[in-house]
């Protein structure tokens, strides 16, 4: 069942992917750029799946792979890039691929992928917009192929799926989700350890910068909004950037009572990044729109320019004229 | 398969305890005090499961159930006690029923549960300790009675599970415990929304108590150790006390590369509790001896009376020495 896509992409089953899989010999696994757990997962553990049928491959990874998934990842073989059939997994679009963009962008054979966003880059792409993470997808893969799973390979799949739901907790969970998770305890994967190292580990540098952006809590709106900063100089002091300050937005919105977090990162000397959180019947992207950004109605947020000051002010006033909109009545600071 | 226990307790197997609950007709069914998500949850779907085949019965807690489970607790039938026959679920031991105890201990003709420690206070017991929450043990009760399962039923299921687990992230997690949630997926149980109310929404006198006790934050033994103080001031300020403070000492060891975490709390003018939380090959409970306290590998604790500062002191000197022992070697402040 290929469907040839107008943009020239072919669309594989899963049992198409897998023939695609024995067919070849020599492989070129990719991960995205920024790893996570998924797409590492995902990668190592085609990787594992591969040699246990005999072949060659090697991960490539854009940027330096972090020290906590020490315990699934391992080196793979070296292959030579012209000999390598190119895969992708967890790869939405080649943009993704960050420092291997020019060199692989072009060349990717097949694209295993559950990014319903995927841009249909890669010649061959088996995407499955349902599966809660890509580990999901290859755990599948390799049943369907009837490859040996191993520990390590268990290990990788576990982190896959637990980083991408939030430990089951996010939207994307389904009943298959958990019996995937079921079968993958017949292994000695040690979840709780997995679980210990990606979700209740963090930096001295992150708490240090929590610990600071806590201390510039506002409540506004009766209680109903709460507005945290993280200024550059915080960034500087503790070394803490990037997608390190992802989870800081959740604790905007994570206080009982609040309908509005909203989070003031500082990226130049008179340059805000807003991130708004809102439980409905409030929406994040009307009030985005209000200065001038975008997102969806539960996250959303905006680039504004100003001092500190200023560019409270700016989202106090979309704030309070979304709620008052949205309660129909008048809302006082 | 009875087995009369020395101790005058009859244990029931899963087939039994359906036969139970099908012969009488009117229940109250009691929870533990400082009610969780599991023993209400338990609480719950079997008042649920037992309106489905035709029962009267009524759910007693003997503290008030706090808001955030208000998706699943339903007033329940009147009934009249001298009539009831009693039920207790993940209550291990009769102190555990609180201000219930002295009128329903000796009472109790059926107790379901999943901890080891139960103490086999009731006429019949079943338990089931491979469970990783009462609520499993309810999943499969009514399952085996065939009662049908409603969208609430499976909701306080799945609370149970879910916040007994920390989420699906501890120890007590099996292969069955993901098989069961796979099957309360089939219903309409809005899971993200429940992990949302359970894990992710704090009380805002909690953030600001965590936001003092980040700032008593002190590092020692060249970043080995982690000490933070909850001191009474701190929860006069904020109103914060007994349970609600259980979160801070996992703070304490969250820190990469941290060993051993250390967690004051004052319980008096001079006195102070001390929770230690350790990683191996560091011993929890042989530093807690040294102070006169005791506990488990990994986390223990003891009471020390002085100043803070003399009690900081105390508990550093004991961590020096456990230090010491353990790595045969002189560790440095």
């Amino acid at each position: 069942m290929k469907k040839n896509q107008p943009d020239g992409c072919r669309l594989l089953t899963l049992r198409q992917t897998a023939r695609f899989l024995k067919k070849h010999d020599c492989y070129v696994i990719l991960t995205h750029a920024s790893p996570d757990g998924d797409t590492l997962g995902a990668a190592y553990a085609l990787y594992y799946g591969l040699k246990e049928i005999g072949k060659i491959a090697s991960v490539i990874c854009p940027d330096v792979i972090p020290k906590k998934y020490d315990y699934f990842v391992r080196e793979t073989d070296h292959v030579l890039r012209e000999d390598a059939t190119v895969i992708a997994v967890d790869v939405a679009a080649p943009s993704l691929l960050g420092s291997l963009q020019e060199e692989f962008a072009g060349a990717v054979k097949l694209n295993i992928d559950h990014h319903v966003s995927n841009t249909h880059y890669a010649e061959n792409l088996y995407l499955d917009a349902s599966a809660s993470a890509t580990c999901e997808v290859i755990f599948e893969l390799l049943t369907q192929m009837r490859v040996n799973i191993n520990d390590i390979t268990a290990k990788a799949l576990y982190t896959g799926i637990a980083t991408d739901t939030g430990c089951f907790k996010y939207t994307n969970v389904t009943a298959k989700t958990h019996l995937i998770a079921a079968q993958l305890y017949d292994y000695a994967i040690d979840a709780p350890e997995i679980n210990r190292l990606m979700f209740d580990t963090k930096s001295r540098k992150l708490l240090d910068l929590e610990r600071m952006v806590l201390d510039t809590a506002e409540y506004h709106f009766a209680g109903k909004c709460m507005l945290l900063c993280v200024t550059a100089e915080m960034q500087e002091k503790t070394g803490c950037g990037g997608s390190e300050l992802e989870g800081i937005a959740v604790i905007s919105r994570s206080v009982e009572g609040i309908e509005v977090g909203i989070t003031i990162k500082q990226t130049g000397e008179r340059e805000f990044k807003v991130s708004l959180r809102t439980f409905p019947p409030l929406n994040a992207s009307e009030i985005a729109k209000k200065v001038g950004g975008g997102g969806h109605a539960g996250a959303a947020g905006a680039t504004l320019t100003g001092t500190l000051e200023e560019v409270k002010d700016q989202i106090l006033v979309a704030v309070k004229q979304t709620m008052e909109e949205t309660y129909a009545g008048i809302v006082t600071a």
